[in-house]
């Protein structure tokens, strides 16, 4: 069983936290979900749905650490003491998965410096100016780098989350849920229409 | 402006819902959710996800009302003054859409007799079961059927959805909308790979 330590703030994109919840969630036997903010509490997404968080946990060890991207991310990448805390957080966790504009945040922390990563490509300067240390990947569905998974833009989410279940459990077991939430799995991380769509090319 | 109204109750499918809420949730000028339950307050879904939603309106003139499936399914439509009250919404409804099993939940108001539905594929023969009287297609993405849209399993509704929004609004804003979420959107409402893979044929 592990566990899964989400990190949610006001202003997160929907779609980039319930997509992989949606999958993470039915694998009751071998994740356990805890949705977490800094002090816990009601967290209102950037669609205006309101959910109710536990505090960050003491110890973030032998966890996976899911960080969603969203506007609220603008003021969080400026608040030092903020930013020390994922980084602790990070540091502690066995794996960190972040969606869309979620990579930005774990790149303010400096984790990523060296690493490749991948962002919404949308926004894709955004990413390019917050970090000229990470590696960034323009045309990429999700990327892996050692311990960091980080994914392309909202619903990339949930095929880097079906590619990281396949890596740490099993592809069966991946494609058995992408069936049976009828998803049309794109199992390629490096197939990536939306690269072109917004003119970026490696 | 359009008030979507959504029907929630402990054990819908996290997906079911914040698919279409990511995609409705977007287009702020178009749509204002209003996330639902009998009595309002906590709603738990099926993956451990505590929303906050609001007691069902007074009336639901004029709205789209939105239906999840999820387990919880399987007690409601035991529940005859539930089912009453979701008959009365969807009879104010300008529209109503369902996906996964939450078409059963609508097909035991009577409102699908002699209509074109469709459900979850895994779980079809609950359709079938629940109602003889609807005329379930077992082979669909989406169907449409006058005011009435119900989707297939879970991812299915983030089709249906876009669909919809392409019939009353336009398919530029939904194609925009797609892209922007970086969802390959799956534009034909009879593409449907998932009937096959569970045996199901028309």
């Amino acid at each position: 069983m592990r566990e899964i330590v989400s990190v949610l703030f006001d202003g997160f994109e929907t779609l980039d936290l319930f997509g992989p919840v949606e999958i993470f969630g039915r694998l009751k036997n071998d994740f356990r979900l805890n949705l977490c903010s800094e002090n816990g509490g009601i967290i209102t997404s950037s669609q205006n749905v309101r959910i109710i968080t536990e505090p960050f946990p003491v110890s973030a060890r032998d966890s996976i650490l899911f960080i969603p991207g969203g506007d609220g991310i603008v003021k969080l990448i400026k608040d030092k003491e903020y930013i020390k805390t994922i980084s602790r957080l990070a540091k502690e966790s066995e794996y960190v998965l972040t969606v869309c504009t979620g990579s930005i945040l774990l790149a303010s922390t400096g984790l990523l410096d060296g690493k490749k990563a991948t962002s919404n490509k949308r926004l894709f300067m955004w990413a390019l100016n917050e970090s000229d240390s990470a590696k960034w990947i323009k045309k990429a569905r999700w990327v892996k780098d050692g311990k960091f998974y980080t994914s392309s833009g909202i619903s990339a989410g949930m095929d880097m989350t079906l590619g990281f279940i396949s890596d740490i459990i099993g592809y069966d077991i991946a494609k058995k849920q992408s069936t049976e939430i009828e998803y049309i799995w794109n199992e390629d991380p490096s197939y990536d229409i939306f690269a072109g769509v917004y003119g970026l090319s490696d």
